[in-house]
């Protein structure tokens, strides 16, 4: 059991440390969602329940890495904004991307029951990930945009498309008057076929869920009996605008 | 909302597929299983029901990727060996090592109540991962014993360790007294002083699992209600020998 | 002028070590080439004297590396294979890539004058190059044989192309003539129309160089006067088939 | 000669691209240059004909590659620095490091006889080179400090060397003395040993080479027999700090 005869094969492994000074996002996308959401039955355009599950299961990671700086999700993907300065493991591309997919993974599925208590888990949910890195602070929050602004255009014609099916079209129908069409064509057809007003639907669906730390305060049980208020730093969900300056002004040390 | 003005931030993405015509073992471990162990009062020096959960896990990610040959596991750690010709995924590092770590790592907690029922999971578990190329069978080979090698190393140690600290000495006690020590002296402490005869220990423990697919035959229910017999490649859990040569001469498959 | 601080900008440079196991082909390409033909007057379909030129530049790269097991050159293009087990510097490719690259450019430019005597250097020339790893030697061959059968592909075509811009056609002429054609086409073309039977020209233009190490026998003066012969590996040039068997069969140590 | 067939081979070359938004630092070192120098006698502790020499290959490289900001060179090394916008070659990292190596090298040779006249070149000179990415231009410039600072140690050391080897030690005596001592120290030996004012050595040997690209007025010979003055950028050599603000204040262009 000469061990040692073996122990060449680990030159074989390459070092994939990523660039010191860049921001890491590592992004988690859900494989085979469309037919894990029919399978349970997931409400549509948008089922609170599961997204409530993808931001409780985000939340988790954002605990366990301090060098995470925010999350933002959307449907069945989230992206985990990891600080320039970040040594965790090395940085390590397949270290991140492994643990933060592993970690999201489990904890999508050890909450499961509270969320969707009436749906069983019929099948094992994956998501795949990657690393990107991103120089400058400018490039960073154009990825957020991009994400953010992915997320109202893909919900804008999901809100019409379940809406044109829920009234009576087939799929093939409901896509074919959507081609193309423009923002402002949905909207109006939002409004003056179903009585949608698209922008007062829940800022969750419309902006997806940002997940930043944030001071709270929390009541501590002492040994004597007596409740103490202590504050903590804790990973909150908010559903707002992280395209314009606003966000960033008030959150000035994400970007520090 | 212009999604297409953000979207140079796509150039950032690195291409990181693997080499053509090498084997690609993808290796997870399990993150802090130290404390997890413990923390769910796992029996030392082995404990069963967590090693089938394991096992169940590992199952799940070979009946789900096609072109993995064969896994090998032990303790928190399991190898997955892709095919040399393996284009899943274009073989890219990141979506192959995300996907393995979050597969397992979801049915890790989906399975847990089926092996640990008695266990209520109290945190969540976490498997990092990482991929490395062999390009020759040989190597590969030279891979599966170092890590068949170490199993037998680790459960021999571990083994004298337990037996130790439960016959009543200190974990420093037992540690001090094993440092350094010949597997001839484990083998001797064991049988002479607690009466163990390591080779007849479970070869699980001392020789890992070893998952390969199997042709298994399976009754069907046909819809006029009589069972048809049928056959079908299935991940099986094997606690063998894969050091040596007679493995590999009975299994000519897994390397063709 | 304290450079330790400073120095963490060191910690930027990354690790690309190639993968062990594998071949390391590192391919130079002429940059800008067809200018710098021009611009020297070099003979068409084929300046000898170049071709050698490339040659000696060639042989002095693999009499510097021991680790190049074989070189492959035809028009401004040289591959040199680096075996296996090669762990010069560290197997990093920016290494190997840029000192192959260097040393053959500084020699092209050094052994200019003796092969071009009544041509001065008018431009300064430049290869890129690139390092592709192949783990089987099967593929290695391909790879040879790729290069090779372009080298036959090109000269037929450049043959063609030259002997009809000679007897007066236009290039766009020459080349409209020739777009799509088979090789019996222009085998055909050169035969009867410039009485070219293409089989018997140089093996250098049809087969491109191969630089192997042969055993030499050199005369060395002793200090007493007399000479004395001793036999030492040198490269050699050689102009012959090696995508067929045979060259591999009589030269089993590259491969080996 | 079916090329085709064989074709297959090409996908296993990998992609090198480097990433975008990033300073690209291309680093040449002299190899084996000790001896290279005691082959051609070049003096010590700086020749200036050699060093003239790297310059004058360092300006056709700069000359070449438009994207190239500033070169910075000492001793028998170059670093090239790439615009963070450069998308030459696709900003692929052997493309660039290798055609910076061999043009680097020829140009060195092509221009060996103007700047060593009475010296044969005896040997073939060789440079390896690698690519370092660097995020943020503050850490470009604590790259460059870090180069120039070095330039300081190594000419303060050399110079101090040199004199005590030229006053009749030995190389090992020399060595002895020096080892360990501080910058003072080693001005001081200068000063009341050797009469040598350090400060007023040659800024080139002190500071080392910086290469930007200057306006000057070319004059140009007309087809009328006038001649004509035009401006245009052309690579110029300057020895002066660039770790202090002053440099970078007087060309806020070379970050910008």
């Amino acid at each position: 059991m000469a061990k040692s005869k073996y122990e060449y094969v680990k030159l074989y492994e390459t070092d994939d440390r990523l660039l010191p000074g860049c921001w890491i996002v590592v992004r988690l996308d859900g494989k085979g969602f469309t037919k894990f959401c029919e399978l349970h039955e997931f409400e549509k355009p948008n089922d609170l329940r599961a997204l409530c599950l993808m931001d409780e299961a985000a939340k988790a990671v954002v605990g366990e890495f301090q060098d995470i700086r925010m999350a933002f999700g959307e449907s069945d993907e989230y992206s985990f904004v990891f600080s320039k300065s970040c040594e965790l493991y090395g940085r390590r591309a397949s270290k991140l991307v492994s643990l933060v997919a592993s970690l999201f993974s489990a904890a999508y599925v050890r909450f499961w029951p509270a969320h969707l208590p009436d749906t069983p888990l019929a099948a094992t949910p994956m998501f795949d990930g990657r690393a990107v890195l991103y120089p400058a602070d400018s490039t960073l929050r154009d990825y957020l945009s991009w994400r953010q602004a992915d997320t109202h255009i893909n919900n804008l014609y999901n809100t019409c498309f379940w809406a044109l099916v829920q009234s009576g079209k087939t799929t093939a129908e409901a896509h074919a008057e959507l081609r193309g069409s423009l923002s402002d064509y949905k909207n109006e057809l939002l409004f003056s076929r179903f009585g949608i007003n698209y922008s007062t639907l829940p800022e969750r669906f419309r902006k997806g869920s940002v997940v930043i730390r944030q001071r709270v305060t929390v009541q501590k049980q002492m040994p004597d009996g007596r409740t103490k208020q202590k504050e903590r730093l804790e990973p909150v969900v908010l559903h707002c605008d992280i395209i314009r300056d606003d966000f960033w002004r008030q959150h000035p040390e994400l970007l520090a």
